[in-house]
């Protein structure tokens, strides 16, 4: 791929029923991905920004988890409905989305 | 986590033998993840750089791939070998490897 203005990483790290860490999939990252995964298709966005799924990105119980660099703004408990805003204000506009954004205790 | 001074993606996308695109995990992208989780638990780097593994980054045929943040800088084609040097030379002392890069007809 040509080397994106962002890149949004979105964790996908699934653990056990029971792991005492839990993970991002339990919390229910598969539909925040494929939510990313329609927009950038609807919008032709793809290119222009990046979006790769990963392993753990260490947050597991405030999940699902999603990283937008070259910006290093961490994201927590994002929901499926969180991503257009996240796309629009964020990637779009350059604004991260201050309601969204991962504590200070953990991303700072 | 806390927020790390330099953040490392390294591909560990598989897919099926005989798949046409291939896969870095084909290029023996485990060998360089496990080099580099190696050298962060030995060098104590967890903290002041982060390591996390990724679905597929793109550049199937030239991989195993590794992308580092914020500097946006992909690498291509990384031996084990080459790890010490990528944490050293660019994580360390923040000068990317330049024999390393991935051709600019991929990212650029």
């Amino acid at each position: 791929m040509a080397k994106p203005e962002k890149h949004v990483f979105v964790c996908a790290q699934s653990r056990p029923p029971g792991h005492p860490r839990g993970s991002c999939a339990q919390l229910g990252c598969a539909a925040v991905l494929q939510t990313f995964a329609q927009q950038f298709e609807q919008g032709q966005l793809h290119g222009k920004f990046a979006l790769t799924s990963t392993g753990c990105l260490g947050a597991c119980d405030i999940g699902p988890t999603v990283i937008v660099y070259p910006d290093a703004v961490m994201y927590t408990k994002v929901k499926p409905e969180d991503v257009g805003e996240i796309i629009s204000e964020h990637l779009q506009k350059g604004e991260p989305v201050e309601r969204l954004k991962a504590p200070a205790a953990v991303w700072a």
